[in-house]
This record gives structure tokens, C-alpha cells and sequence, in this order.
């Protein structure tokens, strides 16, 4: 089976690196062979049409699709023009003839639909086992429920099946699976993308969400999808700005130590609170927090009105094909024909005075951090008190669209019992890319392998840094790389390493004809261009000046774009210096190509000695 | 009967003049009594308590207090502590302990209770007559309704019983009545005014409104009233500058003409041409926009989901008590039992899409100009055919809350009937300054009496004008009025003239020691003051400039207060020159003053001659 990691920095360097994307469709539907789960998918892409669409994506150009051959799966409540949507109820199943707008933004960034996933019926649920179709397994330990309500969403991805899936989330379906799974769970502001072409849940509350295996990757697809859209009368304008450094100071709410709940789950609990030491570690000012309210809140989701929102999103059908629904499902909905219209107006002043109380609760912080589940689950526990377990594993979710924030569950650990061990930034509505920022700070900080692949993090840093102390960032790509003949300028001149990384695959990287020591050159040309790999060095104004003046041509300083999409300032090479250079695009960078260039170590070696 | 006139700036002018606040108190229940109108007022205030209220202020002080000694009524649906509360419901009274939040910021301001004034029973309706107290007569003509909900408040303030009162607006209660009673009825931006303390109609739309005689005095209320209240959780900041001009070029919507509809009134439809011919000659440029989906939002607002608000608001008596309602309310609200919480949220997704669609509309103008009724109803109509009445009565009003827009009716004329005409002026949330100062203008522009009262408008102009062209507002008192000895030097400067208008209350005015021409000198000195009769004149920045440098001690140009609140540059004497001044404030201006001095007729008329 095809190695191919499917994070998108790696998919698109091994794009770059001529992989056609006809190999990325056949790797999917290797793991999906590999997976032997029937609950992921509810439908499949046909694999023809997928290598017709990957052949018409054209040349690899992330420039112009930033999503260029990445493949995903959707959850069965969103629309794909074409593929049937069953919320996992077939009775109640059509076939759409356009996509939902947020998949149709996608399509157009160059993303590949490969199926259509397996859900908690009506997406009424967080436990992934509420649906007539198989359920699908937990990726890091089938025993466990998977999570729902997006539950073969959240599998998919973290099987590495796709690259990034679509879910809903009105109570905590985009979170709760994602925090089970061991993967990025990104859930937007409510509004921030487009409803349209979704099966509503609660209409006032529903988002579609995102897996991914990382937080750039999520981030990034927010990114093209988040977009005001006259076809949902609920979706507005958020900002969704290039990733940058968050603050390197942010005050973190926690709930107060007494208002805690793990339901005796004191693995969880520890987890938590390694959690909390790393978020501290990253700079985070912790802030206890009172609960009380928020639990409040949440217990309106269900016990309030909203359930006649759900009853309202599928009342024709309900009324006339009730038996086909699953019984959990249509058990709980049906309690909404018990509500009057004044229950439904009582229900939203009893929000409107909760959200009154915390609107300057939650002004107070930048963010809060909560358990993204209290627990972990077994399949048998929920199948034996469905509605309690259910219920349960809201508790830091149900609140957060009542009280439009919102959020990102990121894995943070592996608890002492191998379960994993995930937590959820909030923020209120619009502070996305804040919470994205902080969330890959925290998911790289704890250095795991991404979702149930065993794949390494991509070799990204802590974005957040000492930008504010008024140095430079410098990206270098050749003979001043650690352990290159000219690094020792670098340290000379003050310089502190901050990070390696890899270029944007828009880069062509030469040989320089006649350099001693031996010197790269880096061209920008965008379409047929490569990641290569390179170091981010910080120096001081001053240093960075001397650096720039005493730069020789034909390398110059110039803007280098960075695989997180992010820029910094860095040694480029003008063309006319490129004449008589050889191109080593094809290595990946500096390092390797001399790695493999063993014809001259002694040279090299040598100059090392003398420069160092 | 006492003819002191209840507007602001006249009764405080009165007061400021030595009249005591008990002349007021008294003058107030001989209006009462002249009205001779059982339907107004469900109670009174005790008249000896009010005596001591008005005792207890002081002296007057209305920069401490700006409403002193100012007498209102309030709408009883709104609590006054001590008042019973009875919607007009007699089975639903209780008595509060506790002031609504917006009547103690009033009472705060030195305003005084006379009493709680008839309403729809629950404040359902726009007519004025489902109540079980007698109907109040309208103040213009007793064979038309007065309109409603607010139908006593309305009346009591046409009639000049009182300066100002309270009413609330849901559907439009707080602008029918004001313009079936030809007053200013403003509506503020929901929220703007605390709810608190108010017997819900729609708790999501609920307003307190103002009616008044002068949109001045409605604005200054509006100002002293609206603050965000943790006491109502749908409260929130608005802001309430202070008057100031409005931007000579409006865009101003105005129903598309085939949608405009007056149910066969033709002199509405003139009145309403007129209006808007008016709003044209103060440099509005009106744009026609299709009413349809504001129509189709106020159909929601009793064919929707809202009467289940109304239901909601009290339920709990209406399930014990129902048979001690009036009738019409009775029926309406009881159609809220067969509404699910379901079509409760079917509702709201309707509105939303609405909300959604409108929006672009309505940001697409400054205001928008809409009759405040479609036509007038008798007594007799109304009760002849109560809910087809009262739902054409909301034509222009209904969609207003529910769209988040606020909106002040003024009275632009008297139709060919001699019936009142009037018209709303509608904004975008949290513009009601804006709409308050083109409502003003249109109001001055009127010429009319204030509601039934018989008295002139106070001597107002608009306040918009051509401070956008640089120039610099002088306000004189003195040698530099029309037709004094030294106005040439304004006319040599370039100047033009604006508007004579007063000052606050809050100034003494002197003659000068040994001056030639003889000259006055203003001096504040706030409790104690005057109102003192000034001119305002506009000069370019330069010529003001060199008009300061020109000003000999003891004068000196300082900021005025004018009587509307506003401030200008004027001149001002210092006190040490003033040892040997003669205080001629009695006189209430320089001119009078002057004119009253005939022993020196023939020293002024020479100064004239020798300095023009």
C-alpha cells in the first residue's frame, strides 16, 4: 500500500514532487480496503469518475487551487450534487442535484470528493452508534464508540483515508468524534460557513465543521469555505485571515476546579490537567472560571426547545414515515410534539438571560480550554443507556453554538490507559483564527502522530514566538543551515534558530555555478515549482540589516512563502544569476542534495572546518 | 386654567422665570379635569403627594436634573412602584414595589409621575378601544379612535395634561396613537430602553416608547431613558448622543407607489405626497423600494408565531382566569395554544430569511419615510370590525421590530379633512439620533400646533444646515442682534444669519457699566438662570477667528447652551467685569430690555443711525 501521508503539506510536495493524483485515488481506495469497515462510508465516490476528476484538476497548481488534489469525505447530511443524501435514514433519502455551497467552494479549490459518510440519524446524537447502517469503529480503539453524531467523518480522517472531512455540528458532532479519533475537530463560528444544502439539525445552530489531522489543514479549509452566502439566511461574514503568530500571552478560561465532570474518569481528569500544564508551558495565562452557567445553557439544548427544531427539519417526513427512523432517534424528536410555541419563546428568554449573564464572562478571557469529552465510551455502554451516555458526553459541547462561540477540539495526549486525550479551545463568535493558532501550538507541542495513521506531525513549529521582542525573521536555504559552511555568520551575528520547515511548493532550487563554499540558489515560480526545505532563523533589526547589505549577488532578500502559508523574509537568487546553475528541485533542498552529491566530501568538509 | 405651556423649554423657561413646581402640579389636574375623559388615566397619583414630590426637588437645577419638574404619564403596563400595574386588566393587577428601570432614570432626572394612563388590554391592539375601561377619546376628534396600544399616554400628552409619557411598541403602540393624536410618538431601537418592569407583549420585540409634544422633548427623554439594564437580558447599549445636525443630504426609501397602501383613504394618500414633497424641500432625495418583503414580514408578526409571546407573557393567568379578559384579546391570544413549538421555530426561519433579504435594502438608505396609519377609524368602525381594523391600522408598523429598525411618527400637516396627518420615519438599529434630527426638521417644517394643545411650536429651526461648509456658529446677545448697532459688523464679516433661539435656563444677563454702544453680558451661572432670547449667526472660520481677536474684555467668546440642548460659540462676560453691571435677566433678553427702556429712546436710535 501507498505511504503517501495525506496531510496536505505532504500531499502537495509529493504532488510536487510529479506524484500524479491518480496515485492519491487508488491510495484511497487501498485504505478503505485496508480499514475493512463498512460504517464509514454510506456511499462511495466511483473510482473511474474520481481518476477522470483528479486527470481534469490540469498540472499541479496550488497556487490557483489551494485545495489541488486533496481528497475528502462529506458527511451524509450535506449535500453533493449527484450522490445521494440519506442522514442515515434511506426512507428519507433524495438525491441532490447541486452540491451544498461549502462543498462546491471546495470542489473549486481543487478538492476531491471520495464518499459520503456515516452519521447519527439525523445527526441527532454524539455517540456514532445511532444510525441502521454498520457503526463505524473507533480509529484508535474499536471497543470505544466512535463519537457522533459525524461519526464516519472523523474515522475517515483519521484513518488517513482522506485528507480532511466535512461534519455538522450543532451539539458537539464536529468536536466530540474528532476528540475520540485523535484528530483536529475544527468548528466555526455558527454562520461562518454556509448551511446551505444541509439536512438541518437546529437550524439556529448548525455548522459544518472540519476534521483534519492538523490544524493548518483544517484551518485551511476554513479558509476557502467560510463565505457569506444569500442562500442561508443564517450565515454572515467572519473573518477568516492568513494564519499568523497569536499573541504570545492569552488568557485562558478553565472551568473551576468543583464545577470539573469526568463521571469518574480520572484518566481524564490527569489528561486535563497536563493539558492545562502545556497550555502554560505555551505562555497561556490560566483563569478559573465558574461553570454553573455554561452547564445551564447546555442543558437547554435538550431539555429546552431546540429539540422542535429538529422535529421542524423533518416534520414532513416524521409525520408520515415515523416507523423508518431509528428508535433513539425518532424517541427523542418526538418529544418535540409535546412543546407549544410558548415553551419554544420560553426557551429563548431562558438563553437570552444565560447569554446576558456570560456575554461578559466570556469577554473576560481570550479563550477558554474544557475537555472536549468528560469520558470515553464503549459501544456496549452506549447500546445499554443510550440517552444518559448521549447526554453525558455533551458536557462541554451543548453549550458553545447556544452561546455562538466557537472552537477547536485538538488532541493533546495519550492518557495513561492508551485512550486518547483531547481538549477544546472556545472563543466567542468570530475569534477563529485566534483559536486555530493556539490549537496548533497546543497539538504540536504534544508531539503526536496524527489521528490512527502513526504518521509524524509535519515538521511545523509553534507558530506564536518572540515576534514581539522586535527581531526579523530570516528564512535561509543553503550554505547557512545548521551544520552548513556559512551558519556560523548567523551566530555571530546573534541569530536564534526558530524553526525548520519547507517552503510553499511554488520554488525552484539551484546550484549556483562557481561558489565557494557551494551556494544555492531559490527562485519563485509558482506553477511546477517544489517545497523545499529550509530553516527560519530570528535576528535583530540591526544584524538583519548588515545581513540584507551584505548579501552578494545574484542572491538577494526577498518575501519566501512557507508551506503554512505564513511569509517571511529570505535568500533568493535573480534569474539572471541562473544561467550556468543546475536545477536540484528534485532533492528537496540544500541538505539532501549535498547529502547525496558524495563525489566531494572532502570540499565539503573542509570548509566546514574553516568556517565554523 | 393656567396656560403655562408643557413642552420642555417652555416650562422650564417658566420655572427658571420663578414659577414653583406645585403651579405645574396644579395646572396638570385642572387639565385633567377640563379634559373631562374617564378613559385616560386607569390611576392618578395622589395630588398631595405629588405636591411634595415637587417640593422635595429643590430649586431648579435642570443641569443637575435635565427633566426637573417635567410631568409625564405611564402607559399601565409599565410599573410605577407604589401604582398598581394592571394592563388593563383589573383580575391581572399587582402592585410593584419597584420603579421599571426606565421610570426611575426618569424620576432620577427630576420628572414627575402623574399617573398610569388606558391601554389595549395586554397591550394588543392598535386601536385604542379593547378595554374595559372607558375608551379614550381621541384628542384631535372624539369620533376616531385614539389609537392603541398606547391610547392614553397618546391622549394625555396631545391634550397637554402632561409634558411627556411612556408607552410601549411592539406591532407599532407606540406611533399609531402619536399619529392618530398628532404628537411625536418615538420608538426607540429594541433594547435601547430597558424592558424591565414592563408587562410583556412579545418579549423578543417589546419597546417603551415615548410620546412627547417636540421631537426634543421626545429625544431628550429618549436620552435620559436608554441604558443597557443587567435587569433586562434583551438590553443593549444604543447609543444616545446628543442633538446635533443632520447631514444635509439624506437618501430617504419610500414605499414604491403601487405598493403604497391606503385602503381608499385619498387624503392620506395627499397627506402622504405632501409629507414627502416636504422632505424633498429639506434636501432629502427619496428612492422608491419595493414593500413586498416588508409586508410579507409584517404579516409574521399575528399570522406567525409571535402571539405565542403574548400567550407566553400570561399564561399563567389566562389558564385560571380567561373568562375576565376583554373579549377581542381574549380570542387573539388564545389562537397561540394551537401554535407548536415547531411553528414557533418555522417562524423564526421565516423572519430570518427575511432579515436576510432586507438587509441590503435597508442599509442601502440613510431613512425611510412610510405614513404612520394607512387611514383614520371611528369608534364606531373599529368596533364593528375589530381585528380587520386593527391589522390595516399596522400597515406601516408591524415589520418594524421584528426587522430591528426604530423609527419616530411626527405630525406633517392636517389633511383636506381637517383629520391629522402624519408619517413615520424609520431606520436601521441604533440610528436614532439620526432619525430623530430629520423628524425635527420635518416637524418644524410643519408649522403646526402641538397635537390638540393649540400651541405653537417652540421657537425651533431645524438644526440642519450648512455647518458642512466650514462655517462657525456665533451666537449673540446683545449690540450684535438684527437691527442693533453693531449687527453691521456681522454683515461686513460675512456672516448669515441662522435662527434666534434661547439659551438654556442657566444664564443671568447684565447690562454693562459705561459702554458705547451700550452692550449686555451673558454669564452662566446654571441653578438660578434664565432662558435668554439670542441669535445665531454663521461666520467662516477666519473671519470667526478675527471676530475673537476683535472682542474687548470683559467679553470674551465662550460655548453657549442653547434651550435644545446644543451648544455654539457665543460671547460671554467674565464675572470681574460685571461689579458694576445691573442684572436686567427679567427682561429675558437684551431686545426687551432695550425696548422697555423708552426713558433713552433717542440715545439708541442715534447709536443705530451712526453705526449701520
Amino acid at each position: 500500500m501507498s505511504d503517501i501521508r495525506f496531510d496536505f503539506g505532504n500531499l502537495h510536495a509529493a504532488y510536487a514532487a510529479s506524484l500524479p493524483a491518480s496515485a492519491m485515488v487508488e491510495t484511497v481506495f487501498e485504505r478503505i480496503a485496508a480499514a475493512a469497515d463498512p460504517g464509514i462510508f454510506i456511499h462511495l465516490a466511483d473510482k473511474a469518475e474520481l481518476l477522470a476528476q483528479a486527470e481534469a484538476l490540469g498540472p499541479f497548481d496550488p497556487a490557483a487551487k489551494p485545495l489541488w488534489g486533496i481528497p475528502f469525505a462529506v458527511k451524509d447530511n450535506i449535500d453533493v450534487a449527484g450522490m445521494p443524501t440519506t442522514a442515515a435514514c434511506a426512507e428519507y433519502a433524495y438525491t441532490p442535484q447541486k452540491d451544498a455551497t461549502v462543498v462546491a467552494r471546495l470542489k473549486a479549490a481543487g478538492a476531491l470528493v471520495i464518499g459520503k459518510t456515516n452519521l447519527d440519524q439525523f445527526a441527532t446524537g454524539l455517540v456514532g452508534v445511532r444510525s441502521p447502517y454498520p457503526i463505524p469503529k473507533n480509529a484508535i480503539d474499536p471497543k470505544l464508540v466512535p463519537g457522533g453524531s459525524s461519526s464516519g467523518s472523523a474515522v475517515a480522517t483519521a484513518r488517513g483515508i482522506v485528507s480532511f472531512a466535512l461534519g455538522t455540528d450543532t451539539a458537539g458532532s464536529g468536536r466530540i468524534p474528532a476528540g475520540l479519533n485523535s484528530i483536529i475537530g475544527l468548528k466555526p463560528t455558527v454562520g461562518a460557513l454556509s448551511a446551505a444544502g444541509v439536512v438541518p439539525a437546529c437550524r439556529t445552530l448548525d455548522c459544518i465543521s472540519v476534521f483534519a489531522l492538523t490544524v493548518d489543514d483544517a484551518y485551511a479549509v476554513f479558509k476557502v469555505a467560510a463565505a457569506k452566502d444569500e442562500a442561508d439566511a443564517y450565515s454572515r461574514t467572519i473573518a477568516a485571515p492568513p494564519p499568523a503568530a497569536r499573541p504570545p500571552v492569552l488568557t485562558v478560561g478553565v472551568p473551576a476546579e468543583s464545577d470539573l465532570e469526568f463521571f469518574g474518569d480520572d484518566a481524564m481528569q490527569a489528561g486535563f490537567a497536563a493539558a492545562l500544564s502545556m497550555l502554560k508551558e505555551l505562555g497561556c495565562k490560566l483563569v478559573e472560571i465558574p461553570f454553573g452557567d455554561f452547564y445551564a445553557t447546555a442543558n437547554l439544548l435538550y431539555e429546552g426547545a431546540w429539540v422542535a427544531e429538529r422535529y421542524a427539519a423533518i416534520r414532513g417526513f416524521m409525520d408520515t414515515d415515523e416507523a423508518a427512523m431509528h428508535p433513539v432517534t425518532r424517541q427523542i424528536i418526538a418529544g418535540a410534539r409535546r412543546l407549544s410555541a410558548s415553551d419554544a419563546f420560553n426557551g429563548l428568554y431562558a438563553l437570552q438571560a444565560l447569554k446576558a449573564k456570560l456575554a461578559p464572562v466570556i469577554a473576560s478571557v481570550d479563550l477558554f480550554c474544557v475537555p472536549t469529552a468528560p469520558t470515553h465510551y464503549s459501544v456496549d455502554a452506549v447500546l445499554a443507556d443510550p440517552i444518559v451516555t448521549n447526554s453525558r458526553l455533551g458536557t462541554y459541547t451543548n453549550f458553545v453554538n447556544l452561546l455562538d462561540m466557537c472552537g477547536i477540539a485538538v488532541p493533546t495526549g495519550t492518557r495513561g490507559d492508551s485512550l486518547p486525550m483531547s481538549v477544546t479551545l472556545l472563543s466567542a463568535a468570530g475569534k477563529d483564527a485566534l483559536t486555530a493558532a493556539l490549537a496548533r501550538d497546543l497539538h504540536v507541542a504534544s508531539g503526536l502522530t496524527l489521528g490512527a495513521t502513526g504518521w509524524q506531525q509535519p515538521n511545523a513549529q509553534p507558530k506564536a514566538g518572540p515576534t514581539e521582542d522586535g527581531t526579523i525573521e530570516l528564512v535561509v536555504v543553503g550554505a547557512h543551515l545548521s551544520g552548513m559552511p556559512l551558519n556560523g555568520q548567523l551566530k555571530l551575528a546573534g541569530a536564534s534558530f526558530s524553526r525548520a520547515t519547507m517552503t510553499s511548493p511554488i520554488y525552484r532550487l539551484y546550484e549556483l555555478a562557481d561558489q565557494i563554499p557551494p551556494k544555492p540558489g531559490l527562485l519563485r515560480v509558482g506553477s511546477g515549482g517544489a517545497a523545499i526545505e529550509v530553516e527560519v532563523w530570528r535576528l535583530s533589526a540591526d544584524a538583519f540589516g548588515r545581513f540584507v547589505a551584505a548579501t552578494p549577488p545574484p542572491l538577494g532578500i526577498g518575501t519566501i512563502e512557507l508551506a503554512d502559508g505564513t511569509t517571511a523574509k529570505g535568500f533568493l537568487a535573480e534569474t539572471a544569476g541562473l544561467s550556468a546553475a543546475k536545477d536540484i528541485s528534485a532533492y528537496g533542498g540544500w541538505r539532501r542534495f549535498v547529502g547525496a552529491a558524495s563525489s566531494k566530501p572532502a570540499f565539503l568538509t573542509s570548509e566546514i572546518l574553516a568556517t565554523e
